[in-house]
């Protein structure tokens, strides 16, 4: 049987079943949808997901990118998939109708781009960017870049990319230091050195987008002092003249065609085609390619910006704010990567299911026969343990982010401010939780998915080693898991005087309600309520240690916080599942085994691993201390 | 600072320190040694690790082994290494002299590898398959056996391999098919496919020993009819004419020179030097190279013997024992992969140290000016929590591992029979754990020293991705994790009435009162007795449910199981670390630093793994059963 990547019924479960989407189109954004609609889209997404993306991911794993002649080369399916995407309009899907968008709920969308990136998370990436990138220009960009370069990124003709990484300053964004010097026009000459840039060159779209952290001169020192630009790889050279750099324009175009980019022609005839301006090199350089342990159908790249002096850039929004333009579309970059992480291990989990029902191997424990017929290793309780722990990982990630898709967009659309206060103090406080619960977790549960192959999960005969190879990126990329750390127990839970936390109590007691009309075990509710109850007292001591100032005491243990957090939030969505499940096997007894399975799983995570939760607690609140006092001498 | 693997002062305090390995010379087996021998020893195989196996680590991940002409092609660097292990004698090292060896402890040896794998794996594999191949034949080859072809291997001139797995059998190796045809002259013909042979064939070595599980015509299915063979790649042509293949190997001698292996010839002559006889080809053939993750310095292969019916085999040992033979060097094998998942984690964590004291990045939390430079991210304290679990993961496993090894030593040569067959009991109890442990939380340490690095740990820039990919092997070759668990709870622990169990307690008791005189927190060891307890405890009451015919019930939590028994076996190494380094405190304070580290990761321990054992002991006692219940159509 062909690898589903994710499982349709469970995604129809997530939308229809666990929540309501079809209540979302109640609210005037969403009204022109319906399930139909939801359906329509997701189904001509897994087609893709399925039929294209799927068979291209091998191929693009074994031939990673490469920089030639000055030029980043990518495998050559990509050339078939990209036109792909841009039919099914997935850069401006969740954007309103008026902007050229479908309009479609984050809820059914985030569940949508799940499909792509379990079937090829590098190819999906050169849209995630350009999502993104096209999202910072709807919210920020001013006219010329709403007019002249958003579309052609919705579009799907030009892709996006995001500059923050520099190599002397890694996460320490307060380090950039990329110059931008004005010019005339209203335009900067940018100069710097980025790395890690995902999709930083390629041979296959028209254009690149990059949206660059860089410092414009005087600017003040630190977070404050850091903008955005808008810089693409070819601009047009309607403004050069104003700018007086029409010599360097040349020169830059000269440099390109030496560097033997021949598509660039063609490019620049399509890409100016409604307009006299051609498209010329904006001096940005490619410089290496990093050779990654996973990803490899999406180059990363270092990038040199104005090595000739010639990187035209227009700032986005007002400058010194870039950090919090950037950090809008973070979170959603964030949401993407914790369902990379669901997806990468859904992939691995299905496959490792299927691998474990057609395998023959060994015998049951009481069987003596050596002559009876070998049993699939499913029949092993062991090999069940693997499985079953993978899907409540894998499941549950997809509840999490279901649930916090649905937040960001009642944040955004829910009919009165105080609704859409509270959605997005929710939505904040489970980002860092949605994106390291499914990188970590994931990690762990594609390790089971090769364990379950065993020694064959080990090679190339199967996709385990790769997707597992894949999925370590992600408690790497959009801010380690360290760092959602520090933003869960530094900034979440105690902003608002611990508003967010109230808002997420409240939503589990009405979990816990739910569940106990559907019939769950009420020791579940019983369990997470008083684990809830031990979150919040932890949380309100580790919050009175910041606020006397104790911030290093304060945050000692975030890691083991998060990992508490994430525990808790996690079977509070296998609770909202039993009870979903519940409630529908009193509706359609008929498919027994889908309900019967999401009750196994939440009984796994009650009995295995909210029982953590009181030690977890202890452990943080204990103010131990070993790794503050040991020194790097003793390490 | 080039990467030093393990640390030398780490190597002397487990082996003088925590373990008094000069006291082992005054057994008769080891009267030959000294500090002084072990220490040379040592220092030469550290020096081929560092200055030889390192360097060539690299190329040889980046260019895999390949199939040319029905021949296996390996790195050419193994062409230079592959003698300075048989100038070292190590293939012969734990064996005594009058058999050729060097007579070191298994200690000694065990540690010393240690260097060699956290090197190179892939190049030490060639190595520790030899000397599994010349043991076998040490303990029961008959003398043609032991003239004249365990010398090759001690020599380092033929390289051996293992031969259990077949296609349809993986780990159940009552299910193995390969056939044996008794014909005259007591040899066999082998007819049968294997899979994941590691070094199953090579262009470096002169020859290639296969031990190979097969069943001689008419013998019992299952375990029972399984005997071990010695089928080397190129045998000797003086035996033929008893057996009348004569012809048949003249074709196999043709068929190997149309098939290119031109070094054969001078093999030969070299191999055949002392003797008139030449080596002529036994119709061994690689069918297929596996692509494995990591490791990729080792080929393992898909190998074919008698496809042209001219294979012959030399039965090892009596028949239809094969397994049990096997296991005699599976014992041995386990304790290897055991080694390498620790040096394997070794190394990266000594890596990530490394980058964490010379990488600056971010500020202190109290620190608000960013004009202040950025700080080694080594002083940011979740940074120095990954990098002391690091150590505790990888100490704690080389501890346990030089204290199995040394039972083994015991179990070898102690002077009395019941200091011998107590020394075996803990041997054989502990070796599941040492095998397993290294190899998970290895693992876990190996993804750790990937989150020190960042972004850049990602990449090929640094090493800890390839350490990664080579780490994830050893959970699933030599047994994996569910069969070292299954091995523990079903057979360990359980064996002779719990004496094993009950000889642990003795030691660990022992290590009780030794931190107490030593001056170690009194609640270390009272946590680890009580621990132990809790551990007895439950073990009875599983065992129990064994003796009750329950065994599916008693093995349920298996893996959970030795989850626990780990936690709590590396809670005894460390705190027996923890008093051997307040004894060097008090005896040589200037070193602080070297024993304050050790009392950190002790301390780590105690305060962060230890107290997951009561929830562990919970759940294996519950009979929390969601897995074993859940069905494949629930999944």
């Amino acid at each position: 049987m062909v690898n589903p990547l994710l499982s349709d019924r469970n995604i129809a479960f997530l939308l229809y079943e666990l929540h309501d989407a079809e209540a979302l189109c109640a609210l005037p954004a969403y009204a022109d949808h319906s399930r139909e609609t939801f359906d329509l889209f997701l189904a001509s997404v897994r087609k893709l997901a399925r039929d294209e993306l799927f068979p291209a991911y091998k191929p693009m794993d074994e031939l990673g990118p490469r920089l030639e002649n000055g030029r980043v080369k990518v495998h050559p399916a990509m050339r078939e998939l990209w036109p792909r995407f841009g039919e099914l309009g997935l850069a401006a899907a969740v954007l309103p109708a008026a902007d050229g968008g479908q309009g479609l709920p984050l809820l059914v969308y985030t569940l949508a781009t799940g499909y792509l990136m379990a079937a090829n998370c590098g190819a999906y990436g050169y849209v995630g960017l350009t999502v993104g990138a096209a999202h910072l220009l709807h919210a920020f960009g001013d006219d010329y870049l709403k007019r002249e370069v958003m579309p052609k990124l919705h579009e799907g003709r030009w892709s996006g990319t995001m500059c923050l990484t520099e190599p002397q300053a890694g996460s320490s964004l307060s380090d950039v230091q990329t110059r931008a010097r004005p010019v005339a026009g209203g335009r900067y000459l940018i100069d710097g050195h980025k790395v890690f840039i995902s999709g930083g060159d390629n041979d296959v779209t028209e254009n690149v987008v990059h949206l660059v952290l860089a410092r414009i001169e005087g600017a003040p020192a630190g977070i404050k002092g850091v903008s955005l630009f808008c810089v693409p790889r070819l601009r047009y050279d309607d403004g050069d003249a104003e700018r007086g750099t029409g010599g360097d324009a040349e020169r830059g175009t000269d440099g390109d065609a030496e560097r033997g980019t021949d598509g660039d022609a063609t490019s620049a005839t399509a890409a100016g085609g409604r307009r006299s301006a051609r498209l010329i090199d904006n001096d940005c350089t490619p410089t290496g390619v990093f050779h990654k342990m996973g990803w490899r159908g999406l180059p990363s790249i270092a990038l040199n910006f104005g090595e000739r002096g010639d990187c035209v850039g227009w700032l986005v929004g007002e400058p010194n704010r870039g950090i919090s333009y950037m950090f809008q579309m973070m979170n959603e970059a964030r949401l993407m990567v914790g369902m990379n992480g669901a997806a990468t291990a859904s992939a691995a989990y299905l496959e490792a299911l299927e691998y474990a029902k057609t395998r023959p191997q060994g015998r049951p424990l009481d069987a003596k026969d050596p002559r009876t017929p070998q049993v699939p290793i499913i029949e092993h309780a062991d090999v069940r343990r693997m499985l079953l722990r993978q899907k409540a990982i894998v499941e549950g990630s997809l509840a999490l982010l279901a649930t916090t898709s649905r937040y960001a967009d009642l944040a955004a659309h829910a009919p009165d401010a105080e609704a859409r206060h509270r959605a997005a103090l929710l939505l904040d406080l489970l980002t860092p939780v949605a994106k390291s619960f499914p990188a970590e977790k994931g990690f762990e549960s594609n390790a089971l998915a090769i364990q379950v192959h065993g020694g064959y999960g080990y090679t190339g005969e199967y996709l385990p080693e790769a997707w597992l190879r894949d999925q370590k990126l992600n408690s790497l990329h959009e801010g380690t898991t360290g760092i959602q750390a520090m933003d869960l127990l530094g900034r979440k839970v105690v902003a608002e005087g611990g508003a967010a936390l109230g808002a997420l109590g409240q939503e589990v007691v009405a979990t816990i309600q739910r569940a106990q009309a559907a019939g769950v075990p009420p020791s579940w509710g019983e369990a997470l309520a008083a684990t809830l109850t031990l979150v919040g007292e932890l949380t309100l001591h580790l919050g009175t240690l910041g606020l006397a100032g104790e911030r290093e005491a304060m945050l000692l243990h975030a890691s083991d916080y998060l990992d508490l957090f994430s525990t808790v939030a996690i079977a509070w969505q296998w609770l909202a599942q039993a009870a979903a499940a519940r409630e529908g096997l009193s509706r359609e007894p008929a498919t027994r085994d889908f309900y019967e399975g999401k009750l196994a799983a939440a009984a796994y995570w009650f009995a295995t691993e909210l029982p953590r939760a009181p030690q977890l607690a202890a452990l943080c609140r204990s103010g131990e201390e070993s790794f503050r006092a040991v020194t790097a001498a003793q390490l």
